[in-house]
Formats: structure tokens, sequence, C-alpha cells
């Protein structure tokens, strides 16, 4: 028997519609015990107080709870659940589901998945090493948990890690601890660092002599070119989805990806589209757009202040966040080169690409 | 004599930045006693309560008074100033001058400019058809500033048009009028579909009889192709400023324009540059960037809250309104395909090109 | 036998945040059969995206459900669980929760409740007499509920009622219904306003023969003293929850009411804080502080730009809803009197007190 | 000759709006060239992108130089413009004019007003003991400009600071020069912090030896009583305004000031009310109302994330900065004991006051 991965691309029209899902379930083209990741896209503030995230897992989890026989808490143990908020610009809200069955058909390189997670983390390690540890460890286990033994396979790495928040601050604190920082917007950037240091260093981008605590946040010359983080309140450990092509794997979809050097780098998502098939002069056809099963990139602000030379003012906006306008204008540049807005934009890239850039990767149909 | 235009990009580091502007002076590059027009894309928020537009024209009026022996009041007369606010995604604030000189050149066929103005609405005029046909006589008094006699060689009208504020409205109605609406918001996209009718009236894109004060802001079936307004609350008259080739001026500069069927249509802006002399697959060549002297746009959320069949969240957002989350959008698309970010794209598009589309612009030197 | 109310107030740390409600029920304090109402004050933005308040419903329905061995669709029936989003300022997220029990106890005239549902709404009849007329009913309904028979001893009617948004409106076009706006921010204050004009018209406040469709957030001479309506996107009915004082009730609480006459009518509050025994020369002392069980106020924005003769920015701003000014500044102006943060201030109070006011009722504990 | 200080406040309708000066100018209300001293309450964000302070300190200084037969820049230098932005919940914008005249008038003990400046500062002094040690010395200067000799007769001393931009940063960076933060919204905290304590320095609120570098924005139990700074992007130096009571001036203005020890301390208000000859129990009444020449305040969200034990969002709200829902809770507070929201509430209270309180100062007349 052969593993075979699939993807599914679901609309919501709010974080807890299960609707769109649950129609897939009654139409027998998704079996829900044959689930083993699924990314949301949620329309909230990408930020500290964005709640649609944690919404949407709850939903998740309760709705699947119901479909497999068993408790949300068991599924969310056994599904890597990473709801990344913001929707900004054109983008649109939607889940994206990873099932894996087994087939008798042969081999094919295809899509592979793995999955895994890092222990439980105090406040105090988040932003630090001990985060960066456990999460190379994980990449490591989702990477065998998928069949992937090369790292050149690996195309996509999904972390969803945890935020500090005035009250976790506050626990750790009156035990003694010290934590990365008390700015609880600012930790959502330390954690998603960390956790793309600690893919980084699993795949081999970084040395691990280079890395300290202090590097994390303030060292952007150390990045990974596959990593992708998110960060949410909702969670306490980092949860790992490898993604890459595996010749043990069946099916007919391939994974592909290319780092994105500024913000308007179109040219980097049209080589990601065209190593996985789909090589187009400007936007995809109506019929290559139908074969893109998903876009996945990320997002930031340069911390120069500038793109090409020319200023531009997330980081000195005070009504919107940075990471809201990053996210708009990525999801921008990708839609130009897909034609679609169901895209997987995500925000806050801190160690995920160059400053200002960020790792794009694509699954396509053949 | 034949006369000749220039234009010239000017990045503003806030405002009031007039330090760009100046240098250019310095360097006799341009003639301040040549400018007719200037272009601005401020960093407010493009809405009600940014004073960004009107903070940066009183800087403009006073430096241009001072280089040119007069009074700001007087520059304000002679010189359109149209700031558009809203600089989100990676737009980058600056100034677009319009110069226009004679010259011994034999004439190109190139870029002419025209303005004029409309005179001083009441309140009770903004987003009916007092405006409409208004902006239409000032449309046709542009045309003939420019020496354009055919409809055809018009590729761009920016329209700067008022709003109502909580103090004019109560205004209007001391004086026992009524105004078009309450909400100070939509009186800002309800003077710019006057607008925007009143340039579709002038140039046939829109038969007379079509139009009466209910069709504007509501009947989005009736739309010119290029018209652009902006709405600010610091003036109370409409300025025009049109934009098109001429057979009787001179100089290397062509304008082209075509419309954007929705927010993600690259192929448009394509056409665009194309028929303005920059055919490329993908994004401009570094060369041909250089050649861009102006991208002109505007960017609306659909009405139907769909783009292509997905959902987008603009229309629903309390945190971000609609328009800001649309120029981040097709900032980002405009980006993808010029390589650029100093792009002048504009919100509110009503009646300026389908519902969720609009008019795009481009002034290529040859 | 006769019946007790009680009312817990109760923190939350985020929206789905069940600690503080279970700790009770373990405690004993409350028996989860007895509530029959749940309001809350969650921290989302309190306008059309605010997705805060499904998350909270969510999360009491199945907690309720696990403790009373049904589901959360039941739960949903039997409780009128109310969450209005907003705690700008300096308000503080928390729940309250009104229980009823039988006692030996001998009358008192104490606080009394009752509940009432109106059918569901079609979203043709948001914001129209339908929705004033079917509301009307289940005040009445609510008050028979609560045996109290004269209108005088009602001193809140707490409303949660649906809105429009872009999906519904589609769903009701499609059929060939109008709605009526075609503003989601602003079918949220419609339905408020004809939420709250039931109420006035079972309560005898205003004549029917005043009432029509046309009258509905226009005609603000016309409104409720104990009315208090939010929308939220998660429901499609309209839950009432009526409040006054019976001669058949037990126990120690009693609540009072009084109008505020602008948003910063603190003498009003003092008026009510003093009927229902909290005389106080400035803020409540900290003993009286700790017998107020509960203060439910409405806030909005004067239509008029003014607040005694000043300017305030709130319906001119676009980057903060002026709902959410309105609800900072009244929970300012209430928190200056009590000397607690913990205060159910809810924005939008279209026909609920007069233009910028709102009614505000006190719960107090003998 | 005795010196006699008045206080005239002037209603905005927008930041430019100099009609209501001017009209007291015409009216003979007040001689530009007496002027000293402008505070303004703008309706900005009041964080760093907030261009209404500089905005209407343009359009004041311009005025003032037409009045004065001067130049803008000579204005700026002789008169302290301090503009604060957010006028969050129901705050009014205004100006508060500050006159110093001579008179024949015996001395009563009344306002004195002295100013100073400190020298301009580079990006690298910023939020360090550099700018605390200048500011001490202009407070010095600036109460031998008012002739108050004891620091118990100082009772507001407002600072005006600068911010770091992304532009200043790099600026300093090229010169090898290390800044205190990055976080261009954190410096504004940093500079308001750093010029607190060098108002605390010079009146012996703090003891020099306990200011360093690492306490500045860390070590809130330092702080003074009487200081209240507003950052803004607009200037490079501390502008200084000491206001205080002084035996050798003349006129019936007192100032008082009392300490918020949170923002909802409404009894602070009432006393430092009641030390300047306006005792109420609740709300000042009408007449009372009418001889407030100014409340100024400071607003801060606390760090502990509690107001008595109760949390507040502000620290973790992502859509809305802390300092504009601190602005907001304090206004209410204000308002609620005066009757009036034209008041001059300031954001960002870091050092100026106990954590998540403030100094609050009234000027009344007699």
């Amino acid at each position: 028997m052969t593993r075979l991965a699939s993807v599914h691309r679901v609309p919501m029209r709010h974080p807890a519609d299960m609707a769109g899902i649950e129609a897939l379930f009654a139409a027998r083209a998704v079996d829900p015990a044959h689930i083993v990741a699924i990314l949301g896209k949620t329309e909230g503030n990408g930020c500290v107080n964005d709640f649609t995230r944690a919404y949407a897992v709850s939903a998740l989890a309760t709705m699947l709870a119901a479909h497999l026989g068993t408790t949300p808490a068991v599924v969310a143990e056994r599904v890597a659940m990473v709801m990344s908020g913001g929707t900004e610009g054109g983008l649109a809200p939607h889940f994206i589901l990873f099932a894996v069955t087994e087939t008798d058909a042969a081999p094919t390189g295809a899509l592979a998945i793995g999955t895994a997670f890092t222990p439980e983390f105090r406040p105090e390690e988040l932003g630090r090493m001990a985060q960066v540890e456990a999460t190379a460890a994980a990449v490591r286990a989702a990477m065998a948990d998928a069949g992937i033994s090369s790292v050149a396979d690996v195309h996509y790495v999904q972390v969803k890690c945890p935020l500090l928040t005035s009250e976790r601050i506050a626990e750790a604190e009156v035990r003694g601890a010290t934590v990365a920082t008390h700015d609880t917007y600012r930790s959502m950037g330390l954690s998603r660092g960390a956790s793309a240091l600690g893919v980084a260093l699993a795949l081999g981008e970084v040395a691990a002599e280079t890395l300290s605590d202090a590097v994390i946040g303030e060292d952007f010359r150390l990045w990974s070119g596959v990593a992708s983080a998110s960060a949410g309140v909702e969670l306490t450990r980092n949860e790992i989805v490898v993604l890459g092509n595996s010749a043990a794997w069946a099916g007919g979809l391939r994974i592909a990806h290319d780092v994105m050097q500024d913000g308007i780098d179109f040219p980097a998502i049209q080589r990601a589209l065209s190593a996985a098939g789909l090589a187009a002069p400007g936007q995809l056809t109506e019929d290559q757009r139908g074969r893109l099963a998903a876009l996945l990139a990320k997002a930031e602000p340069s911390s120069t202040g500038r793109i090409r030379g020319n200023r531009h003012i997330m980081n000195d906006d005070s009504d919107i966040n940075a990471t809201r306008h990053a996210r708009a204008l990525v999801g921008g540049v990708a839609a130009a080169a897909t034609g679609r807005t169901d895209l997987f934009i995500s925000g806050g890239a801190e160690h995920q690409g160059p400053d200002g850039g960020g790792p794009v990767a694509v699954i396509v149909e053949s």
C-alpha cells in the first residue's frame, strides 16, 4: 500500500462555518478519519486579540469529534489545526484540508505530509533557544512521519506557535521567571522567529553555532526558505506540518517553492508555479488556475522602511498593524500571479526568508 | 511654439515634505511657473478624517507661492492640486508634478494636459445632478485647454471633489436645504460617483437621458473608463485634470489606459502598459520600470462581496474601511506588474469602471 | 414557593473562558439548571465582524449542555444569551449570570426576570415594522413570564437582535425581496432601532400610530427609556430579557433606572444608583461598590456631532467606529460614578433614550 | 507693573482651523503679541503617524506670523506650541491660548507661566539621560521665567518631545550611533518618560542618583506628579511650559493639581477642582462649569492589565492603540466630574504619576 495526499480548499462564511467541510464529508469526497492537518485563513486581525483563530479551531475540533466519535481534545491531539488570522486586501477566508489515504497505485514522487508537536512551552521559553530546539526536533519527527529523508525534498514547513499575553507574563513572573518581552504584540514575532530558526536548524539552512537567544528577532540574515510560522493565543505548544515530495507517495499533486526577496517579488511566485508545472507569462489561465490546489506564502514589512528604494508606511502606521499591510500587499501580488484570492498568506515572517520577503510554496494538480 | 508636458514623480517623507520638489527647482529640472497640476498620494486613511491631504495642499501652496512671488490662494486658483489619501499595503507616499513648457521641437502626438474647475458647490448639490453637470462642463473646458478634440484621445480624467461633514450638513439644514446623505463617509462615495458620471457624460460614455439623482451611487452599470475621482474635506468645488495624447504636443511621453474588470485584473494593467510601449511577460524589467513615469488606477471593493466567486471581507470589516482594503489589493496587483510601489492608486471607484474594478492609466517615456 | 433572582458577575479572560462560571458551579454558588439568561461584554469591536459574541455563545452553550446533559441547541432555546461586543476605554470583559430559584422566603418586591424570543426573521423583516411588532409581543410574553403586570415596574429590557450581512442580503434578493439597507453596518442600527421601538410599543412609551417603517432609524424623538438592544451576526431572531421589581419575588436585589440625556450625564447615573439604594456624593465608596450587582447602560454618539455645544469627532472618524468611541465615553462616566469597570455598556442606542443619551439601569444588593 | 496670565479655550473644526483664534484677535480679547504658549488637542490618532499635530502647528505659526509681521520660524522660536493628538470618546478638539500681559493691578498670587526649550536632540539622545538632564535644566529655566521660586508652587509642566522615526533611526545608524529602540511607537513612550523624569529631577520629586538610562521606561515607581509629556514627529527638541501660582502675578486665575492613582480616580479630580475653588458633590454645576478655564490630565493604560482588579484590554488590542483607549477612559471620567468635554487629556503617561494613573491640573477663574 502507498500513501496518497489530498488537498481540499473550502471557503468559509465565518470562522465557525463548517458547512463546506461537512458537505465534502456528505459527498464522500473526504473521509474525516483521513484528515491529518487543516490550515485556515480566518478574517480576524491576525494580531494579539484575534479570536477568530481559536473560534475556528474550536468549531473544527467539535465538528470532527462528532464525526469521529471522540472528543474535541482528542481531535486536537491528532490533527494539526493551524489558523492564520488576517484576510486583508482581497484575500478570501478559507480552510485547506490535508488528508492521507492508502492506495494500491504506484508511487509517483507526489506530495507527502508529516506532522508533529513540541511539548508545551512555559512562557519564559517562548522566543528563546528552548523553542528553537524543540521546534527543530519536531521538524525532524514530522519529516520521518512523512517518509522524507532529504531536506531538499521539503518545500514548506508550517508552524503554529504560542504568544505571550499579559496574563501569561504575570504567571511566569509570579514564579520568578523572566520572559523575552513584556510587549505582547512583540512576543508574536519572537515566537514566530524562534520557530522559523528551529526549522532552519533542522533543515541545515543555518548552522547551530550561529544561534543563541540574542539573534532571535535581531539578526535577520539568519532565515529559513521554507518555514511559515503563525502565532496564536489559543495554543501553548508548537504544531508542525511538513510538506514535500516523496518517492514513496502516490497521486498527482506536486509541491514546489521559491523565496520572495521582497514583497513585490512576482517573478519568485512565477518560478515556484513553473517548478510545480504551471508556467505562464503573466497571470495563470483559467485552466491553470483550476489546477492550483494551494498557494502558501509569508508576508512581512521590510525593517528598512523601503521596498526597492521607495518608502512604505507599514512600520509607522498606528491605525493598521504592519503585518496587516504586508499581508494585503503580498496577497495582491500573489493574486496577480494566480488569478485567485483564496491564498494562504500569513503575516509575520521573522527569520522566514530575507527581510521584507518570504517563502512561497505552491501545490499543483498535474 | 509647441507645448510639451513633463511628469516628475517625487517621494515625500511626510505630507508637508517639500524637500524633493524644492530640489528639482534648485537643479532647474522643473520651473515652478510651469507646473499646472500636482497629484499626491498621502499617507492618511483616505476617508473622512484624513487631514494629510489638506496638510499637503497647504504646504504645496505655501511653498509654490514663495517661489512664484504670490499668495497660496492664487496658487490654489492656478494649479490643480489633487491629493489622494491612503498608502495601504506597500504603496509609497509621493507627489506627481505635471508641468507644461513651450518648445521649438516638432509635435509628436505626445502627452497633453488640460485643467479646469467647477464653481463652488453648496452642500445640497453634492452627489446630485448639479455636480454631474458642472463636472461635465469642466471636463469639456479642460479638453479645450489641452487642445484635445476627440474623446478617444482622453485617457485619464482626475477629479478632486468635496464631501459632506457634520458641519456642512448642519449649515445646509439651517437654510432648509436637504442633503443627499447624512452619513459623512457615504457622502464621499456619492460625490465621487457624481463626478465620475460627469466625466462619462462629457466623454459620451453614458447618455444624458440615463442620468438622474436616483442613479448616482445606485446604478453601477453606468460608468466611465477614464475617470478617477478623489474626495477630500479640504475643498468645496471640483478640480479637473484631463490627460490624453495630442497631435499638437511635443515630447516623448505617451499615455494609454485600460479598464480592470475586477481588483485582480493583472492582464488589464499589462494591456495598458503594452499600449503605451511597455510590453512584458510578467513584471517589467528594471529598464522598463525606469521608463514608467506614472501609473494611475482606481480601486474599490466589489459590492457583491466576491472576487471571481470567492468571498472578500472588505465590506464587512468594521476595523479597516473597505476602500483601504481595496487600495492595498490593487496596489499589490499593480506593483506585481510594474515592480514599483510609487503608484497613484486611489480608492472609491463609484461609477469609475465596472463594479469592483476600475480604470488604469499609464504614462511612459519612450 | 416564591421565586428568587440572583445575579453573578464573572470576569472572562477571553471570549470562551468558562473557568469563572464553572468555578461557581463547582462551589455550588449557582446551579446551572437555574440559569435563565447570560449577558456578556466581550472584547471584540462590537460591529459587523465581531465574532467574539458568537464565540462566547458557542462556548457557553457547549459548557452548559455538558452540565445539563443536553445539547447546545437545547441550551440556546432555553437560556437567553446576549453578548455585547466592545470593551473600549477601561471596560472589563465579563459575564452576568441571571438565575432563578424557588424559596420558602416571603416575597420582598425584589428583582424579577422574564425571557422570551421572537420567531426567526427573514432578512427583509429586519429594521422594519415586522421586527417592531414581533418584539413588542415578545416583551409582553417576557413580562408575563416574570410576573410583572405594571409597565412601571419594568426597568430594563435587553434585546439581542440580528443584522444583515452581504450573504443574507444576497439570499433575500435572490428571492426577489428587498432589504431595509445594503450597508451591513447600518443594518445593525436599524435592527436595534426596530427592536427598541418594539419595547417602547409594548410598554406604552410610544403610541402605535406613530410607528411605521419610515420612522425607524430616522425619527429619534421616539424612544424607550428602558430598552437596550445589541445586534449580532450570530442570531436570526430577537431574544428578550425583561428585568423589573415584582411584589411576588423574594431576595435582596432591587433594580432601578434613569435616562442619560447625553453621554456625560453623570447625575442620571447617580439618580439611578440612589433610587436603588446607593446614594453617594461623587464616586461610590468601596462598601457601596461591593453592593452593586450590575450596571447596564446604552451608549451612542449624538447625531448633532456635539455634546453640550462642544464638537465630538465620533461620526467623522474613519479609523474607529462611532459606537466604539461612545462606549468608551459612557464607560468612563459610569466608572467615575461607580468605581468599577465591569459594567455592561452596550453601543448603538437608536431609539433607546434621547439622541446621544440612553437608559441606565442598576441592580443593587440591599 | 505686574504680570497677568490669561487662558482662552478655542474650539477647532479641523486641525488648521484658525477662525476661532482670529475672532479673539478681531474682538481684541487677545493680543497676538502676548501669546506665550498654545496647547492643542487635535483629532489625529495621537501616535506615530498623527500629522494633525504638525498641521495645526504649521497653521498656527503661519497665522501668528502674519499678525506679528514676522516668519513662522520666528513664531515657533518664541511661542511654545504643544499639540496633543487624540480626542477619543467624547473629547472636543480645541486650542488653549496662554497669554501674558502687564497690568497696574496688585499681585494676587495668581496663575504664572514660564517657558523654555532644550537644545535639539540627536536621535541617539532620545529616551536616555541626555534628554532627562536637558529637560531638567529647561524646567528650571522656565520656573525662573515664570518668577516661581518654590517647587511647591509648580502645578503643571507641559513637555512636548520628539520621537524616533524609521528615517531618524537610519540617520543615526549611518553615523554609527545606537538608538534606545527600533520600535518607533515605543520611542514615543521612552521620550515622554525621559522628559517626565527630567521634570521630576528638576522639582526634587526623584533623586538624581536613582536615575540612569536603565530606569527610563522600566522603573515606573519613579514619577512626577505634575509632568505632562506629549511626543510628536514634528519637532526635534523639548518644549517646556511651566504653570504655577506666583505671589508676583495678578489676575483671578488659580491652578491646582492632584494625582490620579488609576484611570477612574474621580475623587482625585474632585480634590483638584476643590483646591482651585470648585468644590462640588458630583458633577460641577453649570455655573461652576463656566469658571473652569482648563483641565489638563494624563492618561495611560496600567501595565498590570488591571484596574482595581478587573482586566482591561488596552494592552492586548491590536486594532486600537492602548493610549487611545486610555484617553477615552480618562476623558469620560473627567467629563463626569466637570460636565465638559473640551479637556486636555493627553496620552502616554510614562513616569507621569503612578502606573495607570497620572497628574490632573485645573485652572479656575475665581
